[in-house]
């Protein structure tokens, strides 16, 4: 069975203008490993209805699936489940099960028209629990609509998690030198060259002022990935003996 | 004039794997707005050179300039300048200059096929100095190639500045407060239908356990974004006393 793919979409300008670090795409990427799923693009984009129109359909049809994160909340700027109706060509309306829920949060004062607007999903939409603070995220065949707040994102995920029709999980090795990529390329694209199924990665770095490299054996097969990275161990043995199996890149 | 616009390509299986975060968005897209250009989309794409191509090629029709990182250096998996010559449809052959500042860097010995090649690129190409570890990025029209590694990428974007016509730059005020979306959305909203001009975006957040929201005024013109915030400010005060002006959504 082939791996079935993501793609990410992160809509929010606030993650264009540099004001906010995304904390979503690596939190969901190993998530999505771990249920056999892999990542294959994330696209960050504007709150532009018509660019958010355009990203959705020419990812849903490309991707087993398709995760948005922002512009579900109740202010003006909360544009996504519209965009998505659109998308989809079918209208944007009140779920009554969203209704329902917002009505248990919220007072009968405190559910005002802003509140109310986060019930609104595109017609045939199936809900994505949100135990954190109640207006939950939505499924439109295989495209999930999260929130962009990462805790809420994390518990609106949980929730879904069990539906991914997953494959084989990437297996991953990495070992570490202070070493520069030049002098390990050959004898590492030697390596590569013997285990087809295993993807190595080379991840330079700088730290404390010296250069270094993680070396990432990534496969699903437990015994190739396993294979490959005691190759590479003992190649970077012969270069140096300050050989580290934590992987130094990761900051 | 319009704002001239951007695109990022980030390149490399690192970043969808969830094993590296990346650092390059948050840091070009502040410098970006520094230079009027406004960033408009991020792509994260891996080490596939089909994908790299068709990135590309999507991207620097739709953008006043597209920015590529990662997938330069000298080891197997580094095929982005490969791939950039076939997206514009001309050999990739070693680059005069380039040669000369890898054989000035290293020694004789040191500078074997891995690093050699890292001086090839498209032909056409003009070079983007790499003063951290040497082995240059490079231009190809309106596309910019640079390296992965932050330090080297920001080391390279310096010496590229300059050339971006940009236009004005956009100015942001941010004023936050314990409070939720839904308590001021519909206020929000009639403020910026008095302000068109000015982009208001409104970013909730989660502290020590307390729902809170950041609200950001963002335009170019100096006398609207204060306007705006202004505006704003005197909204928050209506409802609570405890206003901040620091941004409490940036962590």
């Amino acid at each position: 069975m082939q791996t079935p793919t993501a793609c990410l979409i992160i809509i929010g300008n606030e993650i264009l203008s540099g004001r906010t670090q995304d904390k979503n795409l690596a939190w969901l990427a190993r998530e999505l490993n771990e249920a056999g799923v892999r990542l294959m693009e994330v696209r960050v984009i504007p709150d532009i209805e018509a660019t958010i129109i355009a990203t959705i359909n020419a990812c849903r049809p490309a991707f087993t699936y398709v995760f948005t994160t922002g512009g579900i909340g109740p202010t003006h700027d909360d544009i996504t489940s519209a965009a998505v109706a659109r998308a989809f060509g079918v209208p944007l309306e009140p779920h009554p099960e969203a209704v329902a829920i917002l009505e248990k949060h919220y007072t009968k004062e405190q559910l005002n028209a802003a509140r109310l607007k986060m019930a609104e999903t595109p017609r045939g939409a199936s809900l994505i629990e949100n135990p954190v603070s109640a207006a939950p995220g939505f499924r439109m065949e295989n495209v999930y609509v999260m929130a962009g707040v990462p805790s809420i994102m994390q518990a609106m995920f949980a929730n879904i998690k069990h539906e991914l029709k997953g494959g084989a999980r990437m297996l991953s090795k990495t070992v570490s030198a202070y070493i520069t990529e030049g002098v390990i390329a050959e004898k590492l694209s030697a390596i590569q060259d013997r285990y087809p199924g295993v993807e190595i990665g080379s991840y330079p770095f700088i730290r404390q002022q010296r250069l270094g490299v993680s070396l990432v054996a990534r496969g699903t097969d437990e015994g190739d990935v396993q294979g490959a990275y005691q190759e590479i161990k003992n190649m970077l043995l012969g270069f140096t003996q300050e050989v580290e199996e934590t992987d130094l890149a990761v900051a």
